[in-house]
């Protein structure tokens, strides 16, 4: 084989408020064999995520935290260099957890294969993959929009709100977006359709929440947490349900988040807020990516992907996501598809 | 007739505030004729319940408030003494929402009928009535306990926490209270056999937690809300239920209710938090009370009822409520059963 090293990004530093570089370290070990039952994989692509930063914490979430001194672990599209796993053959594109590092060796039994047929292979990282599935499942599980209602999505032009809005439009909904830059607000409402859409950094919330949602709101899809939620939740309807898909605005606070107890207007509301995490619908995920892709391929649902170039990139591209910087699904592209 | 006048207590100042003798009046009127279609019933017992202080004010909720200078109404147990309408006799005991006064003239359409074979008519108030459907519907249908779980219920010694805590011993579960005095502390652990109870006034809420949930809190019904229920739900496991049925500690809060927000721990856990009146299931209640009648006759659900007599003494029975005097359900008895 031509690549004698493997290229890892480890976790480094527990972070304080803001990552910064010195969470991460490059380093270059050897190239690992697999074993039987194992499968190496080279990287393609990377998925960045903002739950990520909760695993740089030290402390009990729904998934332990990263190891510190170790790679870094995510979401990955690989393409099989070496299998010793029945199921799988060199050249076959694969989808699973696996490090930040050009090449992984994991188990089979971990790995699920990509169809490239059906759409390029990132979106198995993107539309058709964790953040498609968690927009499908949140949205119809949990908000349960029906027809004629305001759904209400924060974080609406990355990888898990464009997808949110554009169902809850499919749905018939009224659907009003937040997002923090003008360009983003010109591509949810001119390319995706969104009904309104908040420019969070420019207006002021409350009284563009006032305009955009004349009808108050039945379905808070909430990517973001903060005050920018308190000013949607004091707009509930009665029977509201809120869905708690992330918390960006506070993964690097450093002291407790404080702000008024939402408790007493989801009572006199009697409106439903519930937190999940996609893995929570894993015995639906076929039903989810069915739908997902469907739509996808009858141009209903629409997707962008921003993709910066290598492996080295990655840290800066995590760190973009707390600056708002993509639009859609941040990915780090590693190597090509050969 | 022999009563010529009809007492009654009006609302007659919106409180800022813990409500006081400002807040009411009570004044006399003539006893009022029932026309086509009504029937004029004789107050026997009152209720006064918390969610009262909140139609006291002057906001948007899911009763309208309380209008100044018009008597003050709640539910009511009475008998009927005249009747304009066929499903009514003269004798009968109804009950319904009613003014807080001697005589009341409600369309039939409004009432119910005790049936006082089945336990005291009181009960139509209590454990047979609003408070017993509230813990059953809030209990069953949102916090869905299953055999083994830990079901926390705050304000524990009251009319629904009471219910609440039997109907989670007989689903199997451990149950914990939250109640503010040694008598209530005895009166739920030696006589309603709860696991645990904690007084939140004489402890350490946290650490008698810690003890009383060692496998952490699956459901919680919350009757208070404020730090008590802070220091709860940062005991909730993964799929955790919170049940949002009062807020008492809040009621009198002048400013606004500052607090560690929620969202973060829902959304790591997965845990849903939903309000509700008891209301939202009106087309169940002849099932919830079909199901408390046969705990209530069996003996596995025992109440409680604090009777004060006299229409004069109901703002005061009101106020005892903040000052957690009750235990289990508040009643004014106005007048007997003939």
């Amino acid at each position: 084989m031509g690549n004698q090293t493997n290229r890892q990004i480890l976790f480094v530093k527990r972070p304080k408020g803001l990552p910064d570089d010195r969470t991460f370290r490059l380093t270059e070990s050897t190239v690992p064999e697999p074993k039987d039952g194992e499968v190496r994989v080279r990287t393609i692509y990377l998925s960045v995520d903002p739950y990520m930063r909760g695993r740089m914490n030290d402390m009990k979430s729904y998934i332990p935290p990263f190891r510190l001194n170790e790679v870094l672990t995510g979401g990955v599209v690989g393409q099989v260099e070496v299998s010793r796993h029945p199921d799988f053959q060199p050249g076959e594109l694969v989808t699973g957890m696996m490090g930040w590092q050009d090449y992984s060796v994991v188990h089979g039994a971990e790995l699920n294969k990509v169809d490239a047929r059906l759409a390029p292979p990132s979106t198995a990282l993107s539309v058709l993959g964790m953040p498609g599935l968690t927009a499908y499942f949140g949205l119809l599980d949990i908000g349960r929009p029906r027809e004629g209602e305001t759904v209400v999505v924060s974080g609406a032009a990355g990888a898990v709100g464009t997808v949110v809005g554009q169902i809850a439009k499919l749905k018939g909904c009224r659907v009003v977006g937040i997002a923090g830059s003008e360009e983003k607000i010109r591509y949810l409402q001119k390319e995706l359709g969104f009904d309104a859409v908040i420019n969070y950094k420019a207006e002021d919330v409350k009284e563009a929440l006032k305009d955009a949602c004349p009808d108050g709101v039945d379905v808070y899809f909430d990517n973001v947490g903060g005050e920018i939620s308190d000013r949607v939740l004091s707009r509930i309807n009665q029977y509201a349900r809120i869905v708690l898909c992330g918390q960006i605005s506070l993964y690097n606070l450093e002291k407790p988040d404080i702000g008024p107890r939402i408790q007493t207007t989801l009572l006199i509301n009697s409106a439903l807020m519930k937190g999940f995490i996609v893995s929570d619908y894993q015995d639906r995920f076929k039903e989810g990516l069915s739908h997902l892709a469907e739509w996808v391929s009858q141009g209903k649902i629409r997707y962008r992907e921003n993709i910066v170039e290598g492996l080295e990139n990655a840290p800066q591209a995590f760190l973009g996501l707390f600056r708002g910087e993509n639009l859609g699904k941040q990915l780090v592209k590693v190597s090509e598809v050969q």
